[in-house]
């Protein structure tokens, strides 16, 4: 990696820092700067818009996502162990790529969601290939016999989705302790509920 | 009623329409007088703040809440009829009552998890009382013999939070039209679990 990419990647992950706490609407080139102490219109120059710098965040969190929840999640065995893997990733996310108002994408989704734009079109894109790849992993525990063949991958990656929401609500907003152990017993739940024999 | 509380309540419906849509960082009293054409100045001797009015459209919003949501669900029987009663009642609440950016407290949650306030405050207090009604509805199924006396009526409250959150993401974001289907079925297979014999 050039050192023009890796600045640009130290830069972008600023970005994803400041929009998990104040919104990609709150993320404009002229608070990005003053972050990080560089001048505005070096930073134009890279993202030349508002736009610009709210899709290349995104861009830079699911590239992140990528190589921390997924990539990682890979290595465990196929079937019903990567699926298992990918939640317990996924809920340690916001930690391993530093977050301090929680997933970006999660904020992302709800200021995002009456917003029609190119970084909305994007985080859409994202999302589906997201909950596409739990499905994947859902199959993968079905082809590897550990679930049965009727359980609806879709609808388990829906469910765990949800899981993963209230998980996020119940940490960040309500402060309740028992968010993390309330998010294992949901995921216990919903698997063994897909389990074979 | 008298005249002056209908006017606020007519007054706070429109300003939970405006921060349905653009959250409640995004709700001050300029926007909101232009959206009413009212005075300024007018409105800012109803709510003194910025604060203040967003306290108040939180309120509002909880008032029609426990109309639409929670009172019509009580005239169905105790137990697991009146818990499908408040979660079918729930579904329908941001059609219910306007709110075409989508729930407002979904809105607010992720908005105001990491800033401190009245307005947080507020918000926390309701949304644990709105947990706790579902907790309770779940307590009354264990008591009318519907539930198995081992379920965890929090556990539950906080997996239907997050059906419904799923579902909220689903159909705003991802524009999904099988999202109430699929809220559907989740709920079934929830409650299933957790039926006696």
């Amino acid at each position: 990696m050039g050192k023009g990419a890796e600045t640009r990647g130290a830069i972008l992950e600023r970005a994803v820092q400041l929009a998990s706490e104040d919104g990609l609407e709150g993320l404009t080139i002229g608070r990005l700067a003053a972050a990080l102490d560089l001048s505005k219109s070096g930073l134009f120059a890279h993202f030349e818009s508002k736009e610009g710098l709210q899709v290349a965040t995104l861009e830079r969190a699911a590239e992140r996502f990528v190589e921390v929840v997924i990539r990682r999640a890979l290595k465990a065995p196929r079937g019903e162990p990567r699926l298992r893997a990918l939640v317990e990733q996924w809920q340690r996310w916001p930690v391993e790529v530093p977050q301090p108002g929680g997933c970006i994408f999660v904020q992302a989704a709800v200021e995002l969601d009456d917003k029609p734009g190119p970084a909305r079109n994007r985080l859409v894109q994202l999302q589906r290939e997201w909950l596409g790849s739990l499905a994947t992993a859902v199959k993968g525990a079905i082809a590897a016999g550990h679930f049965r063949g009727d359980v609806d991958p879709e609808q388990i990656a829906f469910e765990l989705y949800g899981i993963m929401l209230s998980t996020h609500h119940a940490a960040r907003l309500l402060r309740d302790p028992r968010a993390t152990a309330r998010a294992r017993r949901a995921v216990d739940r919903l698997l063994s509920s897909c389990r074979a024999g």
